[in-house]
């Protein structure tokens, strides 16, 4: 942390800034389901219609947007709910992409995205600043950080490093994913050690060329809190590497699981929560929001009474 | 080939009989790049907005697959350079894909999408029948073909296993990548074999699910022309899987280095060539289109005297 050649990583050190102002790092994970949105809303919007879909997403996810942005630091959307929408979707994501920053929420985009040199690029540019024609830049997403799918390697990979660094953006590299199956390939012994170990070190690696003020850099890991030994793992290889950790609640991780991630002042792993927070309403509640706060200030106090994210509540 | 409990696979049946037909296996990559689209286009399009750009590639996407549709069997847009050009980017890409089916061609959204459980199926709904809404099926990017990144597991593939068979299309799994880095994860070895071999096998029992008379299944494989002797030993493990070669002309690699990926008879391998013909004019051509007819042609014939695509042109 004082080696004079390290620069700075305005990423890490927002990130670090934002979970201090809101003593917690619980990022609200926005994934619009149709099925399980407010009947109120659903009737409003449903036309039977794909862009009635898209208008629908967007409502609910601005709504969301609302009631968090006081509370936690950081929200991820998830781009294939979007998707799911076609191009009508994809507005949809960015509007609520400008709108969690207008409201001073920092923004994952869940997109996990690859590819190779100058196609990376292109997906790179188009979720940090912006795509660039004739010199002039257009704003696409504009997302402080972006989830990015390690397989293809270190030069497929620096495209997506290169366009964060411009923008003072983040990466998030998957390391090892929360899914039941994730071990298949990841769990595979390499040369003494299971891949997902090779992955960190490279991630590791990129981490150290930008590391801030806080002592964490601007490339951070998804670990799935749902597999506790391997987050210790990944955390006892990558001491200045931020983590995202999917997992808790819906997917059956506890607080305990957690624990190994933080730093002992609370920094240091962001945990993301998605239908816990989102559906924690009857479908035919009027005031589903009120129930979104109270499960989203819920979620925020059993972290910081059970994980060293108390660290932060108490400064 | 004769083991009564394997289904029908249409994709991979249909896929033969498109390239018996066309007597050639050249897929044409729609990778459009502003900066290289023919003057006088860019000039009629270029208002300096980003639907403008949007325009110009689905124009220039358009007149290709016009000239391309009675030469090859299929094509493969590139969705990072439409996503750079966002929603109306992605409007571009939907409509490009719906002509390609128009024209008769086979069409592979190269998009390396890749999630986990319900979040996996909401991509690869949108990529083949379409997304589902209250029982309604509300069609996407309706593709053919998905490219899909395997690090997340057999469980995170599975979801665009079924939906790719709901609608009769296929995958193609990255297996060994064309770009110089490709070896810093897939090579490593890992009990006794490359990581990228694992990987391959995998591929191989999904695709021995659903095999067609062709004697090849829906789940191909990316592999790299560039990584000749790495495609030799892919094909060795995978003998009824469909590859798909890129790297093949701008990325350097030629026509000896894909013999191998072939069966005797021609079939079994796809090779896409973007840049190559996509690019083939000088940028003030007026007649840029006669300049792509031929250097499709050419790589036809290139191929047809150099690889084993030679009996197809013999039949």
């Amino acid at each position: 942390m004082t080696d004079p050649i390290r620069t700075i990583s305005p990423f890490a050190d927002r990130l670090a800034a934002e979970v201090r102002r809101k003593r917690n790092s619980l990022c609200v994970g926005i994934d619009p389901r149709w099925e399980r949105l407010p009947t109120e809303l659903k009737r409003r919007h449903g036309d039977g219609t794909l862009s009635a879909v898209a208008r629908a997403y967007e409502e609910f996810g601005a709504r969301i947007l609302d009631v968090v942005a006081k509370l936690v630091p950081i929200v991820k959307l998830q781009s294939a709910f979007f998707e799911a929408c076609g191009p009508e979707g994809f507005r949809a994501q960015a509007r609520l992409l400008q709108r969690a920053r207008r409201l001073g929420l920092m923004t994952i985009l869940d997109a996990k995205r690859n590819d190779i040199a100058s196609t990376a690029a292109a997906y790179a540019d188009a979720a940090f600043a912006g795509s660039v024609f004739d010199g002039q830049v257009h704003p696409v997403w504009q997302a402080d950080a972006l989830t990015v799918n390690p397989y293809l390697g270190r030069d497929a990979v620096e495209p997506f490093l290169q366009s964060a660094r411009r923008f003072s953006g983040g990466l998030f590299v998957l390391v090892r994913t929360s899914n039941p199956g994730a071990g298949q390939f990841q769990d595979l012994p390499c040369d003494g050690k299971p891949l997902y170990l090779h992955v960190a070190e490279a991630v590791g690696a990129w981490n150290r060329e930008n590391v801030g003020q806080c002592g964490f850099g601007d490339v951070g890991a998804v670990v799935g809190a749902t597999h506790p030994s391997e987050l210790a793992a990944v955390r006892r290889a990558l001491g200045e590497v931020w983590l995202l950790l999917p997992g808790y609640g819906a997917q059956g991780a506890t607080a305990d699981d957690l624990a190994p991630a933080f730093r002992s002042d609370g920094l240091g792993a962001v945990v993301n929560s998605s239908r816990g927070i989102l559906f924690a309403y009857e479908p035919d509640e009027r005031d589903w929001e009120s129930a979104v706060k109270a499960a989203t200030e819920k979620t925020i106090a059993d972290l910081q009474s059970t994980t060293p994210m108390a660290a932060l509540a108490r400064d």
